[in-house]
């Protein structure tokens, strides 16, 4: 069965003090006028894969049956692959570089069932440069879809397989501590773990934080209004991950924390007296 | 009579660099394909609860016919209630955190008529964490209602008259003098003050303006090319409010001003010799 | 006949930080509630009219059928008359001020057929002040239009002839050299200068680049990927025209280039050994 789309979400690091993303929904509206265009983000980091990786998996569950188009593309102009992805029985066809950017969505949404190369210069605009595979390949292939071409019309097919596959940081056990990292720090300055709040589980209200060999005392609440001010928590965010914040202030600024970072957790006694340096800045409930 | 509506109109501190406004988007488009949203704005500072009730009152009476979804809210996750507001006989509907961010707004546009708790989860997401209410909250109720959902459906009413009011500073008269406060310094370095023309009215071609102690004369003027370079003048600006500007400049950069800063404004007599003060980089014309 | 469009196509300097944008699509919704808004982007430095010419004309190929509302207007309120310009028989209309902005994108869609004054105060909205003509003089003429009022409808007629021509610098040819200027700064700091590709056409791999006095070899490529790290190369890009560019890196910021800047181009004979000045924090492979 051929379905036609009407909705395609659009990621990417095109940001938008450029005509590029105007550019690209030009095009989709112009071939494909009966689709409305959702517009994820187009603020990921120039060049950062797995930045954009990571912002899509965080989407893809919210995002509406139809296309997703996603371009962040250093390698624009070589020999990676634009591909076509097919997932959920063809509810979604998510589209982009084969460079790792899709991948975690994809497997979010239950992994690819059918892919191919964008390869047919039917469904390609014909292109001055060799820089801009937003506006050339990846919306001419979205709107194809959208107008009701079948994937397999978009070019050769490939292994599902043999797409390559993401790279989501895991977090490690050492002993009673997790050793994790800092996925995404967000507007707010709240910092994502790849720490799943199972991993916790059975832990007390405080939780040693460890940061570039500081150590602090941080309290696992489920509203940053239940932080007493210049304290640092642990939350479970809206991504049902563990994230590093702050009440009304940002932690990344505060505990000097990016993405990439790691962050060390261990579980602090209640009764004890926790042996925790805590930095000037921060004044701690005792 | 219920209503089914087409369009929301969407502002929050969330930013466009994060997913969280695509995410919100797609969830609407989930839930009611039919609604189109306009972007009023996402870039209210965090948390800045005043500065978006401002700008949303700027925009209300702009806002077509529909519901508008508004999101500043620092509490989320509190005891502070997400609510829905109608205003206009049902010409519209308010939906945000009841913290004062709507209170301008629902005022400009008449008054609240009713309104509820978003209190239904028939209509709410289940949510992974308790940080994200615009997703999980506000947007399927605003969706909703877009259904043709009745306001009473989404939760139990509350009195208009207990909701949170707004906080909008309103100037004083000291004498002679006019004591003012920048509500809002625009990209272009405009900073709109509490102070309507009626309050000047009268006075001369030029003004008295008191910035941190420094007097300077700025120009009545109606048009910014209507000043000389690097002269500051006083403008009735697009939403009837005087503003402090320069021509092709920032009057912010310029005077060193800033959002809630005071600004004190005296008539000049139009024959006397002004008693004024100039910034050495300011040329005013004599 | 009298058209009816569906799509405007969307370019300002207003930034998205303040409501401009929302509130111009907001008047455009209620006014005009089937057409489409597409923004091509808001990014535009404020008052820079020349870089707002030239995305738009960047843009202006890929819009879609309809009408385009570009608005960077630092002389708003004085005599700069606001216009509305028809070209393409018909199948777009430009609006936006008589400054020079609309210009480029006329000219390659093709000149301009018939243009208006927007003055009839049926198609405006009633001001408050006198700053804000996105809202009360462009966005309701752009919604006359997609509702199929007839362009002469709008105000009087002007020759096409008397509206105010744009400013693109053109290279010039010293000797064997081509003497450029870089048009645009992208995100990625590609740097766009006004040279096309056969302007160095049947020159070698390798071109002797001059910024500020220094010379550096530059390899000309067809992706970014093809540069050897921390290497300049010359690429044709998305637009045709030949920029400088670095993989994964801005060449902005490593060669110190800003829009505006003089960039000399000349040959570099293959066999030769290159008389050729390096930053020392570039590594060009010889």
């Amino acid at each position: 069965v051929v379905r036609r789309y009407d909705t395609v979400s659009f990621l990417s690091d095109y940001g938008t003090d450029d005509e590029f993303v105007g550019v690209v929904k030009a095009v989709l509206r112009d071939l494909a006028p009966h689709a409305a265009v959702i517009d994820l983000t187009h603020g990921i980091p120039p060049f950062d894969v797995r930045a954009g990786s990571l912002a899509l998996a965080r989407a893809i569950q919210y995002v509406p049956s139809g296309v997703v188009l996603a371009v962040v593309d250093p390698g624009v102009g070589t020999a990676r692959r634009p591909v076509a992805v097919e997932v959920a029985g063809g509810e979604g066809v998510l589209i982009g570089p084969d460079n790792g950017l899709l991948a975690p969505a994809v497997a979010l949404a239950g992994g690819a069932e059918r892919a191919v190369v964008l390869a047919n210069p039917e469904h390609r605009l014909p292109s001055m440069g060799t820089t801009f595979d937003g506006r050339d390949v990846f919306a001419p292939a979205a709107a194809a879809l959208c107008n009701g071409v079948d994937l397999a019309e978009l070019g050769p097919s490939v292994e599902p397989d043999g797409l390559l596959p993401g790279v989501v940081p895991l977090s490690r056990r050492e002993g009673d501590r997790i050793v994790g990292e800092v996925l995404w720090v967000d507007r707010y300055g709240n910092c994502q773990l790849n720490v799943g709040p199972d991993e916790i589980e059975g832990w007390g209200e405080r939780v040693r934080v460890t940061i570039d060999g500081t150590d602090r005392s941080a309290r696992r609440v489920t509203s940053f209004a239940a932080l007493p001010p210049a304290t640092p928590g642990l939350l479970v965010d809206s991504s049902g991950l563990v994230a590093v914040v702050m009440d009304r202030s940002s932690a990344a600024r505060d505990l000097g924390l990016t993405t990439g970072d790691t962050v060390v957790l261990s579980s602090l006694d209640d009764g004890d007296e926790p042996a925790v340096t805590t930095a000037v800045h921060l004044q701690p409930r005792r």
